[in-house]
């Protein structure tokens, strides 16, 4: 395995400090995850079960966070779906399974209404009663242009806010809310995994997987994976229901 | 019942806009929805079974959702008590009954870990779900001077983000997070509510209130309340244990 010199910006204060690592199960958080062991923290996984249509992604998530050494694995639950207003809390909306969404185009039907910010709260909440300061966030902007809590300038004012919301913040001044992939192409993000040995087989990014994890191949979300691996010219292990 | 003139500030772009309200089932929040019906919204109100120990303040946030004209009332279930770091969730630390927190102290052992950050995201994720543009948060920086998240730089920051993290916020600006009684004294709180109708006796702002929803009569919480009422110069109609 190669270093990670590359991600030195995101390295912790001490040796072994603790972080709080929000883990889906997919492929991006899972990259987050392995490169927060790697750069020597104690990675603490946050998942949700908020009323998604995918809850084997929480299966993956659990194999991850064992595999990359969260010495604790919190699943929230969280129930959005009574709130309405996506494609992926909503059983009465269809899921997109045409072409992928690209930078100019209106947020997506997928986009579940202040997940992210929900998600980054109950992590604020868990860091400061850890006494950490430190949360990683496998948000990214490239491929999901189009959902507005996956841009850097949502996750600097998130970072603001945790510093005028908690102790920690006003006393010292010191929460960082890191997106370490936030900028990065799904080709770059599946590249820095595979050298981080992220087992992708193993990840759940499909929008309506089965009970198995199996992967439906047409989603928006298959879609943006399928390319990734193409365009970084790695096979693809995903498990597609036959 | 005087007119709300005052709170023209907090009034509706449109008459009857829907607005997510959070409600406790304590006085201060209490107030807040008397005044959101005042002015003419359409409210949502949302409360919150977070792990608290007083839990008999949901059933007072039922009443008053109803008495105010809260057009649905969601409780959502949220563990916080799984991450510990406070006297409200963590049954093995002890709550204080000393004298009531003043400006220049730390922040007090009953503050929980981002609960005003997560409980504003899920405001949020419903505000938006709604195809709205306001929340109302009872928050007050001057009883509880302590508590990071209840400072009104503390609700600019929030609605900063909130207009970088939803739809309707990206593409109109138009989120508002009002705290109408963030500045007010417990005294002006209950005055106001008084005007508006409020029936105090139906508010739970106890810490430890036993399952009727009757007070201790000696925790911090209980001690602010009835200073609020010798200094508004009001019978105190909280009923105690006895």
């Amino acid at each position: 395995m190669n270093s990670v010199t590359e991600f030195q910006q995101f390295a912790p204060r001490h040796p072994k400090d603790p972080a709080v690592v929000l883990l889906s199960g997919g492929l991006d958080s899972a990259t987050v995850l392995a490169m927060v062991q790697q750069l020597g923290y104690t990675p603490y996984a946050l998942s949700f079960r908020y009323g998604q249509r995918h809850s084997s992604e929480l299966d993956a998530a659990s194999k991850i966070a064992t595999q990359f050494g969260a010495v604790r694995h919190e699943i929230i639950d969280l129930d959005l779906s009574r709130f309405g207003g996506s494609a992926l809390t909503d059983m009465g909306l269809e899921l997109p399974t045409s072409k992928t969404n690209t930078p100019h185009q209106n947020i997506p039907i997928t986009y579940v209404p202040a997940r992210n910010t929900i998600m980054l709260s109950c992590a604020l909440g868990w860091m400061e009663a850890l006494s950490a300061t430190d949360i990683f966030f496998g948000a990214n902007a490239v491929d999901f242009s189009g959902y507005p809590d996956c841009r850097p300038e949502y996750v600097q004012s998130f970072e603001h806010l945790a510093n005028l919301a908690t102790r920690v913040g006003v006393e010292e001044h010191t929460v960082r809310v890191h997106a370490p992939i936030i900028t990065m192409s799904k080709s770059q993000i599946i590249q820095t995994g595979t050298r981080l040995g992220v087992d992708f087989s193993q990840t759940v990014s499909c929008y309506q997987a089965n009970s198995l994890g199996q992967a439906c191949g047409i989603c928006e979300s298959c879609r943006l994976r399928q390319q990734g691996f193409a365009d970084a010219k790695l096979a693809d292990p995903t498990i597609y229901q036959s």
